[in-house]
């Protein structure tokens, strides 16, 4: 059995090594000739839109899936034609097109923020009277971790702020005021079947994530209600694989900001702090296996390397701490690790925590963790 | 970093996925061209005595280990003097000699069975009359998995045997009458640092490892009699990597059975069942980093999978059973694979285990875990 990827980032890379235990072989397809899965599954050099390479790279594989989602669309149609593609072609569309996306919201009764589509100019007056202000104004394609989105002040600062995204279509929406960030990780299996990991709770710095903790610590009634928006996308999307969904906590209420159709950032903890990884569910979804237990033993903070990495050595001092080198150089702003620490409870978890601040050059990417579980 | 792992059978394999994370590549050396853990590591094929592909093969590396004990020493001893061999040739040596192994459990004050040594056959006489019988013949070298060793009932089958083990030095001992085989595996840190996993009881089918239970039940007195007895193996042998020693539970006394210098199939458990998994804390060590906790998060049964696997989709269906499959052929008496069922408590795992019994046709290896944990 072998498993496609497009992409051949940290996502494949860590898609890869959880395939392998299970007899499954994972092969990476990316334009870069470094691409970090490389290092661990064999990559097929070739660009995204490359339809020769894919369809030689689709021959090779039984299922197709990928690691981000600026896949280009038609290419996965075309692949689709010939091998399964699990999440499908229409999730991937949906989570593409942020309109698309609210639209998708909208449809199963989850709340999302005041939001108006700029499509045209022509479009901007009516939005700038119909979206309450602060707002951010995004395109509807190709953002991710902060890129492709403008905050807007006031309505008189829109029109600038659409000319600065190059008159792209885009969505106004409200700033939403939320007393924190969480994202549910879930997954669906062939048959439907679908299982959520605990809710968790985010912290972004300049729009990428920083560092996660989970479980969080949410109501019942809450988590209910993210595990009912999730099943709710996956089974209007029919989707296959793991999925993630960003939500703003607005005094106890949900306010969906995002989808990924794919392993998600936020769910990294879960390769040592659940039974099951999402990197493991997700193969075994995109194989048609049984998924596996996602319930969390302990608690977990994981924190983002983004440039560069802290000093290894020192960090493998702080008990309950996985390390995760995805063997890329640093470059600013680029995700090049992770590190996860676990432990049996909050309290544990914090002294962990405050260890870490001690060794590491990180004492503000972990100061927000400590002042949530202090 | 890089690694060069001399073996590149399932322990190498899974050396190679532990240390990919750490930064850490793993390279292995097998004449098998289909060795196993090349398909998640650059694999040197090469025999094991070619001392020119094992000195190219120490030059691309920046430590040596090894994945089974029946290394040539000679040509360790040569690697040596190039890069750091972890464990030393000397803890290798030790441990494929019989003879050396009860000598150095002697010299640490741990009880071993009653034996003699026949280096040759005059010495067979002596040795019937100082070993009460029922015995065990077993070569000094080159034994594992209950190969090179074969049942003495009495005293005139003695010299029978020792033919059929081909007049190879020997050891004979005392058949222990035990309660329960346990074993400890151990991990020593370049500066000295020694962690256990905690004990872990283990069934034997036809002196290959059928299951290990971890933890095993027992008192904090036998808990501490086996790590003292780990803690002055490893320092007596300078070892640095992880360290198993099997022992007899004979009416709450340990009896040292052997060593194995290595991680070990007793240990995989700790990839799901503990903090740190024994492949990354053998690979901490030998790249000199600090060791990882040891301590395991709930119960755990290891089911290994001796000359095929079991239905891996119907396996899957168990809650908490994570599926490793070495990506062997299948053939009689070989190791092709593991499964590890981990629960939160002893009764959770006691009801998958009863579960796993159901769907897999694997009845009669699980009764003896589903008896203990009765």
């Amino acid at each position: 059995m072998r498993i496609g990827v497009i992409g051949g980032g940290q996502l494949a890379r860590m898609m890869a090594l959880a395939a392998s235990p299970l007899g499954i072989r994972v092969h990476a397809l990316d334009p870069a000739v470094d691409a970090c899965a490389g290092e661990v599954a064999p990559l097929e050099v070739a660009a995204f839109d490359d339809l020769i390479a894919l369809h030689r790279f689709a021959d090779l594989c039984n299922a197709i899936t990928f690691d981000f989602e600026n896949v280009s669309a038609p290419a996965l149609n075309e692949l689709a034609a010939v091998r399964p593609v699990r999440p499908n072609p229409l999730s991937l569309a949906t989570a593409q097109d942020r309109g698309a996306e609210k639209a998708l919201f909208a449809r199963i009764e989850t709340a999302v923020a005041p939001f108006a589509i700029i499509d045209q100019p022509q479009q901007i007056a009516a939005a700038a009277t119909s979206v309450a202000f602060p707002a951010i104004l995004k395109t509807r394609r190709f953002g991710y971790d902060g890129k492709g989105q403008i905050n807007v002040a006031d309505a008189s600062l829109l029109e600038d702020a659409y000319t600065r995204l190059g008159n792209a279509p885009c969505v106004l929406e409200t700033r939403v005021r939320f007393q924190r960030e969480l994202s549910l990780v879930a997954v669906r299996a062939l048959d439907g079947e679908i299982r959520c990991y605990p809710l968790v709770e985010n912290v972004h710095v300049n729009g990428i994530l920083s560092l996660t903790l989970a479980p969080a610590e949410v109501t019942p009634l809450l988590a209910a209600a993210a595990e009912r928006c999730a099943r709710r996308v996956a089974e209007a999307l029919d989707y296959v694989g793991v999925l993630a969904i960003e939500f703003f906590d607005v005094d106890g209420q949900l306010i969906a900001n995002e989808m990924a159709p794919r392993v998600h950032n936020s769910g990294h903890w879960t390769i040592e702090g659940a039974v099951t990884s999402q990197f493991e569910n997700h193969v075994r979804a995109v194989a048609g296996l049984p998924l596996g237990d996602t319930a969390a033993h302990g608690v977990s903070c994981m924190l983002n390397w983004i440039g560069d990495l802290p000093d290894r050595n020192r960090a493998l001092t702080v008990p309950g701490l996985h390390w995760h080198d995805y063997g890329k150089s640093a470059r600013a702003g680029r995700k090049v690790g992770h590190a996860t620490i676990t432990a049996p409870d909050r309290s544990t978890l914090l002294r962990r925590l405050h260890q870490a601040a001690e060794v590491l050059d990180r004492q503000a990417q972990i100061a927000p963790a400590i002042a949530r579980l202090l």
